[in-house]
């Protein structure tokens, strides 16, 4: 646990936060500057700076939790949609580098921009990739 | 599997792809309309249309397995990021109704917008959720 991570503290319960569950492994809390009505952050309460520093057994965990917090919260706001939104670094958007999930309801006409302009797969660049694995 | 699914038929290689990764349970693939250089997708090979109807068994595999091929991909390409995406429900920006989780390199100066403006948490938004829980 980093001692200046205000997520680890908030995870830990040493800074008051509008949770809507807990269990052992993880805090989820609703979002204070939310993307819309409903935004809910999973947390771990041991520290991981990103999903590249989330131990298996965690992560193996997570996507059983939002599945069950989101459908919650997607029925309970009678929402029509929802996102799954989680970021890795400066370049993606991550603000605070404690590992976050984010879960976002959405709603038909909300102002959400979660979406890109589609490029294109070059036979350069698939050949490129695909030498990775 | 619904006979009109084209990720199902993706999934269990009836139509080719792009393929990085091939398990019992997932199929991962190159977007053809990649946000950015390195665009993944990790489909289940059993039907599922969302994050909702995704068996537990293999959701508690998924994350295991986006790390895994995200950190590749990440170190391959230099990527300085990445970003998962998951979208439910056409309000959310699902198009393809078969689940899917988006892995999204990402680089310092790339267009990739994965961004929302902050609204503000109310107390009165606050009380109503804490209900459903």
């Amino acid at each position: 646990m980093g001692d200046n991570c205000i997520f680890c503290k908030i995870a830990n319960g040493e800074i008051p936060s509008a949770t809507i569950y807990e269990d052992g492994d993880f805090r989820a809390i609703l979002d204070l500057g939310p993307a819309s009505k409903g935004h809910t952050l999973i947390l771990p309460k041991k520290h991981a700076a990103n999903l590249f520093d989330l131990p298996d057994e965690t992560a193996s965990k997570l996507l059983v939790l939002a599945k069950k917090l989101g459908a919650t919260l997607k029925d309970g706001l009678q929402a029509d949609g929802l996102n799954l939104v989680q970021n890795n670094g400066t370049a993606a958007g991550q603000t605070v580098f404690h590992f976050h999930l984010h879960l976002i309801p959405r709603y038909a006409n909300d102002t959400v921009n979660v979406k890109w302009q589609p490029g294109k797969l070059t036979e350069e660049d698939k050949a490129e990739i695909l030498k990775f694995f």
